[in-house]
């Protein structure tokens, strides 16, 4: 069987003329990353702190150009200083071991879902992932509305990075975090919860397993945890008062 | 089937008292990941390198600390100057397009492999991850040395930490990464490729796809690639002169 191999650049977040982060992403939906990845690392609060965005295509990599009100800029000089780190998976740059664990906003939602909609939703977020068809490489991020199904797919090489383009899609799309659950094909680390608890989503629903971590997470944020959804059932890990009969 | 889920933890690598990165990681062979990490981030450049080693274990994450020889501390005040960025998978923290993708140096090795070495590596390493046994949800990373088979075992919720796990545990054991093969459980990324040219690992063998930049950064370092290794066969996609029939 021919197959594609999924592309994978790096990406420069650029804040006001200043690189906040470089990270190797799949070169599409780069507008939705750069505004997921703000508004998750708390760089910005709403879709309003976007004064402007760019995209430039290098010769060496992407650079997403964010403008923001100087109020946000501000601050970011001093974020920036604080954080160091290299190459690593996950919460690398935050040079304390205590800010890697930060306390995390309680995610305030009255969504309800059924126990048929959990169990559904791998199968349609899978029959959204046209890039996964091409390569069987690549990870995806789904908006799942109750009674609307899956509103919303991006796909990206990495989880962190589908799930952050997912979250700055529904930010420019004006669409509510926290009318939906996310769905997610991969498995679920701290980093997941923690993008999901700032951005304000209330239900995470995965195919794979959570860690232990991750699940006391999402209880002490106050996220319903769905996971190891199989075509044979799936588990509830924290707040199973979200998911009905 | 009751499942246990895989812990995870804030890792704080600090060399001579200086916090280099915080990682979320699998509590479990922090000396190892320690010194893997020094290694393929270009901290350290040989065992001799760490005077000491240190884990301590705070209520809030794991430190590893290592102790450096005055000249290689030197360096890292610069290191950790020209770094920046946050969470995110893979290259954050790099702060430029140009910087993230680093010249890689050329591997070499007559190190030689046959096809059907190759198309067991997978099958055999699988038979030695106890934690992916226990939780379903954890990468592996292996050594293959022929004729010896599997020797060495190293596994993360994180693809990148198992291999910098391995590669720490070639280090302290003494064994040369030239002499075999590195066989992982995931897909293959650019950070995979870096990680495995920096370290002298001349074969990467891998049961997933690799990305499209990940194969000619191998093809540009002179590491064999053979990927989507599964039971009805492989692909090789660069170097295929290290496999006899």
């Amino acid at each position: 069987m021919l197959r594609a191999l999924p592309e994978e650049a790096p990406v420069a977040i650029v804040c006001n003329g200043t690189t906040q982060a470089v990270m190797m992403a799949t070169p599409a939906d780069i507008a939705d990353f750069a505004h997921g990845f703000a508004l998750t690392e708390g760089i910005v609060r709403s879709a309003e702190d976007v004064l402007e965005f760019e995209e430039v295509r290098q010769d060496t990599g992407i650079e997403a150009r964010l403008w923001l009100p100087a109020e946000r800029a501000e601050g970011l000089a001093e974020r920036r200083r604080v954080m160091a780190g290299p190459v690593g998976c996950g919460l690398c740059g935050i040079d304390s071991l205590a800010q890697a664990l930060r306390p995390l906003p309680p995610v305030a939602s009255d969504l309800r879902l059924t126990v048929a909609q959990v169990q559904r939703a791998p199968e349609a977020l899978r029959a959204r992932q046209p890039l996964q068809d091409e390569t069987r490489a690549t990870h995806a991020a789904g908006f799942l509305v109750p009674d609307r199904g899956i509103v919303l797919v991006r796909e990206d090489v990495g989880r962190h990075n589908a799930l952050d383009k997912l979250i700055g899609a529904l930010l420019r799309h004006g669409l509510d975090p926290a009318q939906g659950a996310v769905v997610m094909t991969s498995r679920i680390s701290v980093e997941l919860v923690q993008k999901c608890a700032v951005a304000g989503c209330p239900v995470l629903i995965a195919v794979s397993a959570p860690t232990a971590h991750a699940v006391r997470l999402a209880d002490g944020a106050g996220i319903t945890l769905a996971a190891l959804v199989r075509g044979d059932g799936f588990e509830i890990f924290a707040h199973p008062w979200r998911i009905l009969p």
